[in-house]
């Protein structure tokens, strides 16, 4: 497993049920899918504080708690980054522009 | 490149400095980084009204949304998901519960 | 009716059952809570982007569709600015930094 | 001054430049712009989380967390409440479905 995406995320999953006070994620479990996404939504809002500030490089440490959360939200709902790679392969050769009107496209 | 989120990644970086009128990643480069960041606050919004849902399988398409705009954030401001990448790895074997007093954690 | 937000509320609740091809308020109350939580969410993105900008003067026409946004949900839920009002008035007196541990106080 | 609303911005304003060891409000000024839009983000993050939730009145405290934070940037930034309720005044019988092709209009 040389993705650190995929090892992070089989961690994740792995405390699914732990004891909420041995780690963050277990904890996160533990409060439920509205602390979750309430989460996510707050790195989000990290980002994109980062986005717009002087020094890009803060980007990085925001978008991988992003990431973190994200996979937490999917481990939540029983899905996975496969399923996430496997919707951005499907809208391969999709043209963005002509998708654009339904949801924001993969291009 | 058998990872469709590096395919993905491939394909954004591309289309920086193409013509605006020729795809929506075009178009978005050229709108700056105020409208990206904005974009990928709204996806993360709606990922979070996708995971407060009745049907958790709509969290799929949105996180390809959210992934999609945060690798276009990423490339505007001239970094990678490498660099996400070895943010993660240099987080693994931290434990979470002792980073969190600052960032929440890897894990 | 002095205040314009009172006055806005007011029209905002005059929308609710309005045919939806008559007015974008009475749009966003025919496509339901996950539109209207959507659309405050991106408002506030936008609020914060604006905040961010080098244009403090943007901030105001974004906090005006926030508050609208707001009147909006609080009205679909059949909830009024005035319950925020009264909960605003709850917490004077109450000190910031003591209830800071739970929510966010009002000082 | 007899609008919760009103008294809270005079409060607010009153912090700028205290003792950031004294307040809530005053540590947030102290902490500077990103930090108050940071939080006026989350505070809309988790008024989206109560909307979709299955308690209504949850919206309430979270909307006044939420105009709280959006009253200490708007101090941050030299504005004042009153310039908000100007632009909504200034929107009274603005067709919203003309105004909509540009910004989300008041109505």
């Amino acid at each position: 497993m040389d993705d650190p995406l995929d090892r992070l995320e089989a961690a994740v999953r792995g405390r699914r049920g732990a004891d909420p006070t041995t780690s963050y994620t277990a904890s996160l479990f533990a409060r439920g899918r509205s602390r979750i996404a309430q989460k996510l939504g707050e790195e989000a809002v990290e980002c994109v504080i980062a986005a717009m500030g002087p020094d890009p490089a803060e980007i990085v440490p925001e978008a991988a708690d992003l990431l973190y959360h994200l996979l937490v939200l999917l481990a939540d709902a029983d899905l996975t980054l496969a399923d996430v790679r496997a919707e951005l392969a499907r809208r391969e050769g999709v043209s963005g522009l002509e998708e654009k009107a339904g949801r924001p496209a993969a291009m």
